[in-house]
């Protein structure tokens, strides 16, 4: 064989793995000026045509290697660059990488303690640093592979405390189990429904309040009218920070009515868990730490490399009962050490990343002040935006006061501007915010997303999370938007 | 702020990936000697005391973040090692963890081809390849977080296709839907099973001949009963390359009683899926090309790091039947590109990691002959123990012809070789594997898993994946095991 056979790094290997890390290093370089566009923008038979994606059978050389990985930073987003205000991430925390590394150079799967006793350790200790970061006195968690996934197992765990016997059963001789989630709660919420055999129509939306936060007369209402078809209620999906409109929900209302009627309360704090870092800030979330379980996506606003997203639960020893089938192979009863270190032994997935390496590591190097002062600072840029959209014309915001980083607002382009604001108005409107979009992916100069809610044409959704963005960069988003639009 | 704020990359984060790649580098250059340990076992207690893993507020000084790192090497597996046999999984191939990295780095969500143009081409253009190799003329696939997720996935298809509407109403008004697996099959059957609401008492196990395979007759027994007492059998799960023995079941008997009562057919070839790179043993999986769907995890015997799976369906178009539910700030129909680019929609997930990246660089660079010439490789090696085995006094094989690299055998210590071999004398040799790991661990001269099947009590299961492996490495297996169970 040759000698990529016979060792555990070849020359060619060797050759890229340099290669990719002086790449990395240099894009980050400059990755922060706002002088290099966000995206190079194009379509995907542009991008079909420009390279060569499909695998052939045959080996590609180094040099033709050296050009893909190159390729895959010429055609992806720019994502550390300020202007990048699409989704709830951007560029990754350098530290968080390192971990990255560390995890794929190791590679071990993140079961039990033998096989990965280190991950297991970092684990455990990231895990009780996020207890206590939510005000959880007890209580035990896991690093799940995306939020959707950590809300799946939420669901699943309210289940079994309503009715353990459908573990073994299922759910076929029950009466429906009812959730409930608002209008603004994220989309997952009804997917697992779908997914656990409980039914998307047993995923019931309770209308917002014009702010975005979950009506609670609505939500008991509902609930009421469960119990009377003969449903079951058993858990409620309270959010701290919504996707579009970024806002949290009452959640002592929700923990009372939860206990009333003894359903689960799950706190979807993906996105806006990281306001607990802040003593400004952290109001928000009164309330959350009665909720029953918690799901936090480090990979949002404190830029942990995708995939980063943690379970909490209040109920330790839940994870086991609800999750634990035989695995004799994996799990064997008469290890040499403590089996309670084989986290995995609790868990759905069997063969599971190591997300916590990244997390324990950068968490360990910022500290905690410094996320502090993050958040600190993505509230300022966002009040100091909210503040220009008000006083500046032909900009409006969608909501009068945003709770969070993130900012809604349309802008009036000329044509509509001497309108009167009927039924015409808004479906012209509707049709500006993704003009201007075009132009941005066009332009490269800044990325914002746009999207309706409900009966709410398209309009603008800031996100800002990124600690280098300043007032600025602020200003400059309305006055490209209003140059971007200004033919329209 | 200070300066890690203003910059993308600050010069304590660049001081940290400089040291931690080239740590990676160093790692690798000598994993491969047989003269490091697999591991230096530590209890959790030890490692406690021996490493600082508590979280504090505090962010930790350079030199100490240095020191964790070079910590989670020192007190990790070396699963570049040749003489790691745990396990399913071994040390990574490079290419892929410049694919790692290039993600780490770039840090998009592969739900758009907004966001992740590159990823999502990397995405597609895999999928097609593994569809070609796995023999599918049409059909569609994705990358999942693990296997068990795959299967997940391939069991809310099935349930699907039998009963369309039970994705809005919940399988609550449902007769029970049934589901078959054998007795070897993975775990995350019965999973998954307490998971969709199906209940485990729905997830039933076929039994197996005295090779790991599924005994076809009993699979239709078990059907006619389902049916006869009102359920309804929905889906069975073949496997090829089971966990512990390694069996590949009869695929085209096992489609064929598919086809004969409805059921969806998933494979999981999680483990074995790998053969089909080889022409000399490809036919284990013959009659798997008829699966409604195969799950594939290259993070297994290709080496991908975790986290690497696939799952392929036939069914084009069903994934976002199945999945799609409206999430409009993501999915905006309005964008001025072919949205079917945005592979998130079909999804489950929300946020994703791009893990089709390694795979598909790995790929380009090792090319289709290299995975043949290791996994031929890794059989000839099986072979060879296997043959080591049966002529070797004082071992015994678990299967008397193993079909995978899985070699299961036991080890008679001197104490039991002249006893008879009644009840006692299997419960004292289910203690001799444990023991003999036990100081593996300590030694850290290899590491070879144990564990029972059903009634057969504690025996050694070898993986072999690594082409660094050689016939020496074999006879050192047997030897080493004979030594460290001299006193037994």
């Amino acid at each position: 064989m040759n000698e990529t056979e016979l060792t555990s790094v070849s020359k060619n290997q060797s050759a890229i793995l340099e290669y990719v890390f002086e790449k990395c290093m240099n894009h980050w370089k400059s990755a922060d000026s706002r002088d290099n566009p966000v995206l190079n923008f194009k379509t995907p038979s542009e991008l079909s045509s420009l390279v060569d994606f499909e695998i052939s059978n045959e080996a590609v050389d180094l040099e033709n290697l050296k050009k893909l990985c190159d390729d895959a930073f010429r055609f992806s987003l720019n994502t550390d660059n300020p202007r990048f205000f699409n989704q709830q991430f951007i560029g990754p925390d350098k530290y968080g990488v390192a971990g990255e590394m560390i995890v794929a150079a190791i590679n071990v799967n993140a079961h039990t303690f033998e096989v990965a006793p280190f991950f297991m350790m970092t684990e455990i200790a990231t895990v009780k640093k996020c207890l206590d970061l939510f005000g959880f006195s007890k209580g035990e968690g896991t690093f799940c592979p995306g939020g959707s996934y950590s809300a799946m197992m939420a669901t699943n765990l309210a289940r079994y405390r309503k009715c353990p016997d459908l573990k073994t059963k299922g759910n076929f001789g029950s009466a429906p189990l009812v959730l409930f989630a608002s209008k603004q709660a994220h989309y997952s919420a009804s997917k697992n429904a779908a997914l656990l055999g409980l039914g998307t129509e047993n995923c019931v939306e309770i209308n917002c309040d014009e702010t975005g936060k979950m009506i609670i007369s609505e939500l008991e209402e509902a609930i009421l009218r469960t119990k009377k078809k003969g449903s079951i209620p058993f858990l409620v999906i309270a959010t701290a920070g919504s996707t579009v409109l970024g806002s949290f929900d009452h959640f002592n209302d929700v923990a009372d009515i939860s206990e009333k009627y003894g359903l689960w309360m799950h706190t979807d704090a993906c996105w806006g868990g990281s306001v607990m870092f802040s003593k400004k800030y952290r109001h928000l979330c009164n309330g959350m730490e009665r909720s029953d379980s918690i799901a936090w996506n480090p990979h949002k606003m404190i830029q942990m490399p995708i995939q980063c997203s943690i379970l909490l639960s209040r109920h330790e020893g839940m994870f086991a009962e609800v999750n634990t089938t035989i695995a004799p192979y994996l799990f064997q009863p008469d290890k040499q050490y403590d089996v309670s270190y084989d986290l995995g032994k609790k868990l759905i997935q069997c063969g599971r990343r190591s997300d916590s390496v990244k997390l324990w590591l950068a968490w360990k190097a910022n500290g905690d002040g410094l996320y502090e002062k993050r958040i600190d600072k993505a509230f300022d840029n966002a009040e100091y935006l909210t503040e220009l959209i008000r006083k500046r014309d032909h900009f409006r915001l969608v909501i009068p006061k945003p709770q969070f980083t993130n900012i809604s607002f349309w802008f009036i382009p000329p044509s509509l501007r001497n309108e009167d604001e009927n039924e015409e108005f808004w479906r012209r409107l509707s049709l500006v915010a993704p003009a201007i979009k075009a132009k941005m992916q066009k332009t490269g100069s800044l990325l914002v997303a746009y999207q309706p809610v409900e009966a709410t044409v398209n309009f603008f959704r800031m996100i800002v999370i990124n600690p280098r963005v300043n007032h600025k960069d602020m200003e400059f988003v309305l006055d490209e938007i209003e140059k971007l639009g200004s033919d329209l």
